[in-house]
């Protein structure tokens, strides 16, 4: 079983990563799920990730994270994900608490403590990753893999700078100078899986309440990205990692160099990806350059689907 | 017709340029070639544009321009272009004389007296119309369209930014911030273009002096793209600015808001495109998002192959 | 009683501060010693509060902190201060050990818990202070003041940065960001505050053990400062935070915005004092801009002899 | 005689700087007058150049340079200057015309032609100094000294940045990176030579018609900088470039290595001066930190006193 921290800020498609990292198909021993200030504010995507854990039953510690980016003033994106961060579903109040700490200490002390090594599994600005790196360096030895959904060779919050890393460039060039292994899966993916219609109808046709609750996130999801990119649904962002972490092969990737550019005007927050390989400097991330689409989609409804049971069992 | 210089830094796919503009059927009235330190020192790439006038019979002014960017330092490429800036050929010293003065006293000057509107069209870095603009901004009112060959969202000489916009950056905000109508051609529709084995046996097989020497270039470039980027051939960026001027239909174009990054560590010299509208800034160029390959190598070859005519009457 | 905690990285004029405060005439309540990466490695810089403790029979916790700048990578001044951050005096290994964790967590802790408002004084890089005020931002509110020595209006490391705010920058951005009242001891007074061969005789001739360690600390100081910069001896920069909290009136203030250039390429880490009022921006901070030496010196050795008594009693 | 170009923004010192380098007790031979865009726009700047001119009776060309800086956007400076650029005198339209052409072509056809060599002497924004050096970096080789008002340790139109180097801090960039020796009169020796009333007193008993313009423009100057910087009276800065031509040694100085900063947030335009040598960096400028002021004065007004004489004879 391979550990995992689910570092995020739900946010529909953190939402829905951690829908498919907990499915009992996904053989992962998710040690915990942290929040970090992202989508909305870290209250608000503590209280989501909370929801869902309880949704789908998922029993592991939420502990919250950073309110604010290391150096930059806070932003957040409640245009993309509504004034909750999960706008869609409708939301009750979670039973389940989060467990008391700082979600910085809770990374460094679960990868301490951990026999085999940790994955940690970022899917919203990388804060908390970057904080755990910065007060504990020595925790990077029992760290196996960074597998973070962020960047890209464009952008969709500025032209060239993604949402999670612009929020906190200098907690992205952190992490991404580490020295840890990096798995980036950045918009030239995630922009290949846009839950359109075909797929919220394909969801929609499982009954389940788990696929219930994720055919809303996806319409919901959907019309914000018909709205404001014009796109023809929700890029599932996200769940890009979980879904590799259960089947890496449906995914290309291209080892290079990337960096964070933290000077630049219009371009703060730009991951730079050598794929021409310019720049002679060493390759410090596996970058995600596509997936087989149809394969993807298979086994995202397979897990859905898989709900029905689980739920049965829980 | 239309009046047009051409600035340039040939370069094979300048000289290509050159060649497509300069044809019968082109319609251009070319008022011009200005010459800038570029691809190599503008000694040479004067020395290479006086050549290409001598072998296609072409009588304009040729004037050498800016000999180092407006900022930075001089950088030159002579691991694409070869020692010559234009190696491949045989070539002999050029009999016809460059014109005395300097590129950008020629463009003022061309600018300021000629009844209709002109057309500038850099195909190297953007020095000489900078200095031209900044030293008498009143030929703005007599420029009607700069139509350039630069930039893209993606890079060739860094992960982030293309050749000539790298090379002086500065030049090129000065350009794009100026006010006039840009229509850029960047590495997104040039890497569409690419003359490889099938493409060169084409022009191969037209027998006149000028598709003989387009040939040489292409082997030669095709050589040099082939092994540093592995492609199967060479890009003829700067020829899509003339293709252009004699087929715009054969492009597709986005009006699109483009700023120029000059600060960035890892993104100096980018041209930031604002596809996706996220920046709210207003639209300053046209930018060339793909082109209809077939029709462009039947016109480019159509032209080479007019070539046997133009000489003979020459 | 005012509550402080010394944030440092000793460091010859950490040391001497300390000294300074930690004495019955400062009436300062010292909660606790916290170190930092500086002018040596922060277990270095422990090793050396640990001794400075045991030399002055001070019982406070010492807690070590960042080993690491927030961003960039470590920076340290072993040609300033020696291998070991305190060469010149012979140094034992000090029976006192640190107390466990983290010295981002126990100012926190100390902060919360205590019922007045605590002051900080940093005296190195801002990384703990920063990383606390990230983690646990709510602690503003009880920070009434955070004393500080790091930049001026010119730079010792750089020509435009000191070498506290340039080993972490981003730190001090977030410090002087931060909102809380700050105090800012610069080159500008500190440089006022050299120590000579006629101050170092006026203290060779105090008989104390801690005016003997006082002592050695500053030839060594001399040296380095007139070996490096050509000055008459070495400035007691840090000292000028506890001297300041034992009597203010000594200094000479002027309320002034301070920014942290973090984009600059030759003035990376300055501390941008708008003296003229030329920005319009918000005034954040209390700016020493002299002394009165006589003032200084004569407290400064009243303190260093009043060990006579202390270490008696201890 | 020494061959010199006065590059200029008239402006009350630059109107002062002229007035001593025309003086016979300068021995300089003035090749012209350029003005550039600065204190106001280079229009006004001219005709304030012109209206000097005829006053003091000075037969050399004038020609007008740059209406905007390389790279920025023009920045000008009415509330110092006055809406006229020389507000104080009653101005009257000066018969007195411009020379045609270009400042920038003007100043390379003088230097290429002067057979000793050229001494430049900007007390504006450096423009025209860097458009000549790239335009024609030949001339570099018959400079034998850019003697400059600009930059200083210190601030006076952002804290960090001097009016002239901020306005055009890429024409500094190039100009300091030239190679040409730079004498440097920076805010730090400027603000030594404030006319205060007492010195304003002084020039008021010379009775001449020059003298009585400059008390005109020194009691304007005084209110300006009473009001906006709460000092005594005006600094003449500009003046000390060409007193420094007439006695260079009442000035004091230091070899050093200055950069320009254009990178930074807070810092763009900053005269990086390295006095403690902490770069390592080549020496590249002639630095002016002080000036024996009543040397300075006396010679000042000795001049303002030989006016009598000169236009008597004129």
């Amino acid at each position: 079983m391979r550990n995992v921290i689910l570092d995020c800020d739900p946010g529909h498609d953190d939402a829905i990563s951690i829908i498919i990292g907990a499915s009992k198909r996904s053989g992962l021993n998710i040690l915990g799920i942290t929040t970090v200030a992202g989508n909305v504010e870290v209250e608000k995507n503590t209280r989501n990730a909370l929801q869902v854990c309880e949704l789908i039953g998922l029993d592991v510690p939420v502990v919250e994270g950073a309110v604010r980016p290391l150096v930059r003033e806070s932003e957040i994106a409640p245009e993309i994900h509504g004034e909750t961060g999960l706008d869609g579903p409708v939301l009750s109040t979670p039973a389940k608490k989060k467990t008391p700490g700082h979600a910085v200490d809770f990374i460094i002390e679960q990868v301490k403590k951990s026999e085999g090594k940790v994955t940690l599994v970022p899917t919203g600005p990388l804060t908390n990753i970057a904080l755990a790196l910065i007060k504990e360096p020595s925790i990077k030895d029992n760290i196996d893999e960074i597998v973070l959904m962020g960047g890209g060779t464009f952008g969709n919050w500025t032209p060239a700078a993604e949402f999670n890393i612009y929020v906190d460039a200098e907690a992205a060039k952190v992490v991404y100078e580490s020295g840890v292994p990096v798995t980036m899966f950045g918009l030239d993916v995630t922009h290949q899986v846009i839950a359109d219609e075909a797929i919220i109808n394909r969801v929609a046709e499982i009954d389940n309440i788990t696929a219930g609750f994720v055919k809303e996130l996806l319409i919901f999801f959907a019309e914000t990205y018909r709205n404001h990119f014009g796109f023809s649904g929700g890029p599932i962002h996200d769940a890009c990692t979980t879904m590799y972490l259960i089947d890496p092969d449906m995914f290309h990737f291209e080892d290079v160099n990337v960096t964070i550019e933290t000077k630049g005007e219009a371009t703060y927050g730009m991951t730079v990806v050598d794929l021409l390989k310019t720049t002679g400097k060493p390759e410090n991330v596996k970058f995600a350059t596509g997936v087989d689409e149809d394969t993807f989609w298979n086994v995202f409804l397979d897990i859905l689907d898989s709900y029905g049971e689980t739920n049965a069992e829980a």
